[in-house]
């Protein structure tokens, strides 16, 4: 059995939860407590040095980072569609799972820090930051249903959560109607689940 | 021919650079004037809205991220050593592609980026990130002397150029013994080439 070490207000978690879902895996959530920093615990580390959610374990496999897992996921579970194993495509859905690591992570996710969890961060700047980012998608899926493809990939996937909860770090969508398109789409795909918040 | 969108200084492109050589593809450097943000320019932002270099194109192929780029080349141009396919291989390559993009980049990055460029930026609050992410990398390779699976992969070209450079940030590595001896065995890989710095 799959166990994903899980949060549910976690959008990191709920690429995973939701990736699960789309392919029809069973698995259990093993909730960390990390309100208690459970997940910085010394039996935690063990299983992610880097002391964060999520983290899945596949029998003995043990995989972190949210990216890595939905990659796990498709290569495991899931048809080439998810992650194409041609050099441009899957290139093309690699710069979207470092846009997710980077730029959604510096940005939505940190305004969301400061407003949902009142974290000690500089919710202003990432706000400021995450005006180009929000254009950079919204023009790139003005003439696209999904990032790349012409069919739902990890690249959606990895960015889906925190740009749609970008309003939880009140950052307001409105100015981007193709990712507010985008974003509707992926809530109609079957086997969509939700999270809090979006 | 393949041009790389390039700066000498940018440990990004080394990655790139160091992976073109690795790999025997020859290809073009095109120097970014990115003092004079030329990389900000409207002609730039066609190839890559994000404003980043590198960018790599081969013939009418366009990638942006360092990441991204060095899946590109070692699916078309490279054996599957540099980028497993098994699931569990793949995700723990993505694991540490994830690592350079965000662990990495929050912290020895941006000390260098204030004592290398004199950017504005948090260089102590970068520094003091750097430890705990070097002691992770230290540990990993105290009995390995890859990243991964026991020979060089991507994810030991997408986090070695920073973590080289670390000292120009004014972050020692003597206390991280494994991450110097791992440093000096890419150095020793055919083919590897330098760059000011390292």
């Amino acid at each position: 059995m799959i166990r994903l070490y899980d949060r549910e207000l976690s959008g990191n978690c709920h690429k995973i939860r939701l990736m699960l879902s789309l392919l029809g895996v069973e698995y259990e959530k093993v909730t960390v407590d990390t309100p208690n920093r459970e997940h910085k615990s010394p039996q935690f580390l063990k299983l992610n040095p880097l002391g964060q959610i999520p983290v899945l374990a596949d029998e003995d496999i043990v995989i972190r980072d949210s990216q890595a897992i939905l990659v796990y996921l498709a290569r495991k579970y899931g048809t080439e569609e998810w992650l194409p194993l041609y050099p441009e495509s899957m290139a093309k859905v690699m710069q979207w799972l470092s846009f997710a690591a980077n730029e959604i992570n510096n940005s939505v996710f940190i305004a969301r820090l400061y407003f949902r969890f009142q974290m000690d961060v500089d919710w202003q700047a990432a706000q400021i930051r995450s005006k180009p980012i929000l254009n950079i998608m919204n023009e790139h899926l003005q003439n696209r249903n999904w990032l790349e493809l012409e069919h739902p990939t990890i690249a959606d996937i990895a960015c889906f959560p925190y740009i749609g909860l970008a309003p939880e770090g009140k950052i307001d969508l409105e100015p981007y109607p193709h990712v507010i398109a985008w974003i509707e789409r992926i809530t109609q795909l079957p086997g969509y689940v939700n999270m809090p918040g979006l």
